[in-house]
Order: structure tokens, then sequence, then C-alpha cells
């Protein structure tokens, strides 16, 4: 038989999707299962993306152009304006997904065997797609203690290489919820001007912002013409993660040429997704305010419910719908999977992520879960006494 | 300013987009213009695909599963056994359009420095994304003489090394519109087992026969199970190119668990187009047998038509819906560009895509052009008069 690749092997299994079949095994039991472990939102996609797909009048699904429909991008550029972001059409390419933004990226700045350095937790896939493109990722520790603030730029330094191409944040965070100040992200730019590096910054979460902070881009950052990219992505704000659309957006010129040659290869991005993200740009913005508020009151209940739990200890998201728990235990995979297999009150249990998936240190992380807080009010808090009450039991046993 | 990769640099451009700046000119003009380029069909899109995405009551537009709806997987794996491929769900894994089926498999199969063999002139992006994943394409030539037939096989055991990974064929074929018969998949089957290489056949055109020959897919070569890796697409079926719906079939397990990776860090194909190729499946017998009968006619008015121009070789094609041209000039991308520059007839004029960009061979193919015949009968008699004209003007410069 002929073999598989190294990279096919190398490839990292979701660290959510890994307890799929425990979930589904409780569930065939009768089981009641909260899913905190994904970050699929319950909002509804805004009525007017909804219509504007029911009402299209195309009758030949045709290719679109492959950067995007040119309305789109059109649009995309307003938003971003409001956003005191100024970037114009020719700077924005429209993917399929965020994820398409970073294998765009990726393979449009490194060769295999650079690296990019990546404050850790960071979300799961930006291991996938650079082992993908048989990149490094090297990662630079960030400490629940500090809520998962940046790093110290010389624990930065530490690691640049000449193979270092880039530095990947999330902002805010996936898993941590962290949102970087504008001082940080100065400091991100003045290291990225001084290696001459590219600043990547995956934006999906730039609306979920609580206790009345701010979003700062690196778009915002002028200097930073040359080397800021951002990876973008209706997923998130729209709540259409099945759209499949996102976007890069740079203002670097042979960038966004690179770019569009790996999007010309695939064709287009998806043509009614497309329609979907374009007329979703119409909401008003009562509708983020109205987003926000419930996310921010989610993740109110969810730190007061964790609050409860003795011995844990909570990192307080200020953006994205994520927090990170570390529990009084050593193997958070093995918790995990128990309380699907083994626990239920009232017949009811939760289905959390391992956090050791969005660590590439090895053996980091592996007392800390993720949480996504994508539930009603309700149900957030019935998760975390579920969460005290399993604990307890796990450790008692 | 940081430095763009290697990789990113090598990607090619499209052989068909590079002369779109010079059409837009044209049109600016005023002047009429006959795509015969881009393999865009004008066919409308079954009315059982489109109504289902008008009457889609999905509230919230959440991530399909990584694999694709199961429903899909289902309804494919019924189609396929109509044309006497037996393939279960499990060996279905829905991408996002035939291009992402290529880049998965090659993700699998592939480690930088790995070489295919692919018989040329190929689909030029079987090259973007060989340089995409930094594989080496090794081309076998066929040739216009035979109407691109399959090459000896004798020339593909001289090309194959310790690094080859892969055979990798169109079939019926973009560019070539050969249809490669029950005999020659049977001499590749016996090849692929006798160096163990995977064999991926790219059969997105299977419905597009013409002639009373029938399409013969590697998927029936029982002994082929572990080696055989079909790339499909429902673009050209349905005439849905925009939709952006494919799919990897593969009895081989570990290729599809492999593949699974990849496409679980992508999240899932877009959803609304899901909706759209299942309701697609629906079409009966009769829709296929139309859009074939009237893809043959306009076969037959445009090699008509060519055969009326002296001195040009028609390799005629037997499936699939291109043609590739021989002219009795040194360079066709000179040629196409002078057509829509400088050349009109009633103000009329035609776009064709030079055929090197199909062929890895240093000047390969600079004679040729390939011609879709994507266009209604009239306009393709029409286009074939001004590429009569046009060549005689162009000859007597």
């Amino acid at each position: 038989m002929p073999k598989i690749s190294s990279k096919g092997k190398a490839m990292p299994e979701s660290p959510i999707r890994k307890l799929v079949p425990y979930a589904e095994k409780a569930t065939e039991l009768g089981r009641e299962i909260f899913y905190l472990n994904i970050g699929q939102p319950d909002v509804k996609t805004p009525d007017v993306a909804l219509q504007a797909v029911k009402n299209n009048t195309l009758d030949i699904i045709a290719y679109s152009h492959s950067a995007g429909n040119p309305s789109l991008r059109e649009k995309l550029a307003t938003y971003y304006a409001k956003h005191d972001i100024h970037v114009a059409k020719k700077d924005i390419l429209i993917t399929t997904g965020g994820s398409e933004a970073l294998i765009f990226t990726m393979g449009s700045i490194t060769d295999p065997g650079d690296e990019i350095i990546v404050p850790e937790p960071f979300y799961a896939n930006y291991y996938s797609f650079s082992t993908q493109s048989t990149v490094t990722v090297v990662p630079v520790i960030s400490k629940i203690e500090d809520d998962f603030a940046l790093p110290p730029i010389a624990d930065f330094e530490k690691l640049i290489t000449k193979k270092t191409k880039a530095i990947l944040i999330c902002n805010p965070g996936n898993p941590t919820g962290y949102l970087y100040s504008k001082e940080e992200i100065k400091q991100l730019a003045a290291l990225a001007l001084k290696y001459d590096l590219f600043l990547i910054s995956d934006e999906v979460y730039r609306e979920f912002v609580y206790d009345d902070t701010e979003h700062y881009s690196i778009l915002q950052e002028a200097d930073l013409k040359d080397h800021a990219i951002v990876v973008d992505s209706v997923s998130k704000r729209y709540s259409m993660c099945g759209a499949r659309i996102g976007c890069m957006v740079s203002k670097n010129k042979k960038v966004i040429a690179t770019a569009m040659k790996f999007a010309q290869a695939r064709l287009s991005p998806p043509t009614y997704a497309q329609i979907a993200s374009e007329a979703a740009l119409n909401v008003p913005d009562s509708y983020y305010e109205a987003v926000v508020a419930e996310y921010k009151s989610r993740r109110d209940v969810l730190v007061n419910g964790l609050q409860q739990i003795p011995n844990i200890k909570v990192s307080v998201p200020r953006g994205a719908f994520y927090c990170i728990v570390e529990l009084p235990i050593d193997d958070s995979e093995d918790f995990a999977r128990w309380m699907l297999e083994s626990f239920a009150d009232q017949n009811q249990t939760i289905m959390v992520a391992p956090a050791a998936g969005f660590y590439s240190s090895l053996n980091a992380g592996r007392n800390q879960i993720r949480i996504a807080y994508v539930l009603k009010k309700e149900d957030l808090k019935r998760a975390t006494e579920i969460l005290g009450l399993a604990l307890k039991e796990y450790l008692a046993r």
C-alpha cells in the first residue's frame, strides 16, 4: 500500500473533535449534554443575510471573481473605515473562511522549514495550517496568572532566528479571551519593524469586546503598512460559521498579489455565502450592541459560576467568547472524557475542550480546559454547577 | 520590507486570467468578445438546486460536519452506484470545490520535494496546487497527433524515481477533451500497482462524454482499492461552478482519515452550497442527457468550423468541453493578445487561452490554444469564423 505523507501523519487531530465519540455515546444513553467545547454561536444569523440568499435571482451559480465580489470588498472597506481601519477594495482578498486566509498568508510568506512565533495557548488550527505548510510554530508562553497578556518582548526576541518570518496573534484571543491593549500592539509593531517580520493578526472576534475596552487593530499602525496582515471572517461576527467567508487584508501590495495567485488556483470563494456576507454588512450598529451585550452577560454568568468552584483558576476574558480554566487535576483530557463517560447529575453532563490541544509546548496546558460561552445564560449557569459537581466527584474517586 | 516566499513567487499566474486586462480594454472600446477562454458553462443550474437554496429554513448558518453533510455523502454514494462505482458514505469527503480535493490529496500523500507524474498538457492548476505543496510535477508528453491519448507506459516508467508518489490524470481531460479507454485505465492501474503509487483521477467531467463512448473510472478497478483517489465536483456537472462543492473519493481508509485532518483544520465546506448540491443530485437522467446532447452538438459545430480553417490541427474531443488547436504560428499568447488588442471583424473578436500554460515542459504548446465550447452554437460558429479571419490577418501582417 502506498504511504501517507509525513506531513499528513503530523497533522494534529482536532482537540475538540477527539471526544466526539464519547459525547455521541452519552447522547445515545439518553444523557443531556451542554456543549461548551466549540465556538458555534447559538445567536440567529441576521435576517437580512438569510433573506438575501432566499431572494437571490441567480440562475447560473457561476464562478465569482477569485478575489471575491467587488461589491463585497467595497462594503468591507466601508465596514473597516468605521473601525478606524483605512483600507481599500484592492487591499482585501475574500477567502473561504478565515481558515483559507491563514493558508494563503502562510503560503505567501513562508517556505518549508520557516518559523512563525505564536503566543501560546493559541487557536489549535494555527498548528494544523503550519503543519500543512511545513512551517514550524515557535510558541512564546503567556500565563494564566496574567490573564494571558502579551509575553515580554524580550521573550519573543530570544526566539527570533533567520528562519522567523512572522509573528501571529489572535486578538481578542481564542482560546484565551485576552484583548491586547493599544500599547501591546505598538510593542509588537516595533518588534516586527525591528526584525523586518510580518505581523499577522487574526481579528475575527474584533466585535466581541467587553468592559468598555476597545479593539485596536494592527492595521491602525501606519508604520506597519508593509508588515501587517489581518485575517478576518464573517463566521462569528454574524453567526454564520457555515457560510465560509473570510478575508485577508493587507496594504502590502506584494502580499495581496501573491495571495491572489493562490486564490486564482482555487478559482473563487462560494457565491451564495458572498451574497449572505454582503447583506450581513447592512446590519445596524444596534445588532452588534445587542450581540455584545448578550455575550458580556453570558461571560459574567460563566465567570460568576466558575468562581464558586474551589481551587480553580479562571482567566477572566475581555473579548471573544472563550475562557481558559485551570483545574486541580493532572489530565484534563481524562477528566473531560470521564465527564462524558462516567458522570451525570440529574442525567446531565458537559463537554469541554481539553486545553493541551491549544499548546505546542510539551505537556503544557494539561490541567486546563477551554470553555466556549456560546450557550444561553440558564444553560451556562447549570453547566458551571455541573462542572463543580463533576470536579468534586472526580477528585474524590 | 519582509520577503514573499519562494513558493509564492513560484506560483504561476493563471494562463486564462493573464489576458483579462486586454479583454477589459477591448470591452471598454465597445468591442464584443466571444469568450472561449474559460470553462464557465452557460447552462442554467438545475432549478431543483436553485429552489432548494431559496426554500432553505436555516436560521443559523452553522458549521457543517467537516466531511460534509452525511445526507449529501449518502446521496453521492447512490449517484456513484449508478455509474457502477461502488463506494460508501465513509469513502467520500466533501470539499470546497474539486480544488480543495486536490489540495487535500496532495497534502495527504506528498511531502516537499516529492514528485507526481502528469500527462501533459494538463489542467493548469495542477501545477499551482503542486507549487503550493512544494511538490514537483513531472510531465509525460501526450501528443496532439494521437488526440492526446495515454502516452506509452514505458514513458511513465522512465520517469519514476524514489520520490514519485502518484500519477495524476484528468478523465475526460481538461484541456485535451480526451477520454481514456477502459484499456488505458487498466494499463495505468497495473503501473500504479507495480510501483506502489497512488493513481489520482480528476473525473469532474465524467458526465460529459460523446459519441457513444463510456466513461471508465479508476474506482471500477477492484485491485486499485488502496491506490485510487478520485477528485470530483458538482461545478461542471450541474453548472454550479460558484457553489464550490467537490469531493475526494477513496477506499483507502488511511487516505480518507488523513484528508479528514486537513478537513477538520478548515472546519467545514460551505453550507448553502451543500444544500444546492444535494438537491442537484435529484435531477432525472434526462437532465444529463439533454446537457450532453447540447455539448455534443456544440462540439460538432466547433470542430466543423475549425476544420474550415487551413493549416491548423484540431484534436477532436470525446469528452469534457475543451479542445486543443494547433496553429501555424510561433506564439499563441502573442496571437491571443493581438486578437484582443488589434483585431476585430464587424466589431467582434474572441478570447482564447494560450496553451503554454497547460504545459510544464519548456516552450511546449506555444503554438496551441485551448478553446472551451461553453457558448451557444450560433456564437461558436461565429467564433470559429472570427478565428479563421484573425489567423489570416495575423499571418499576413
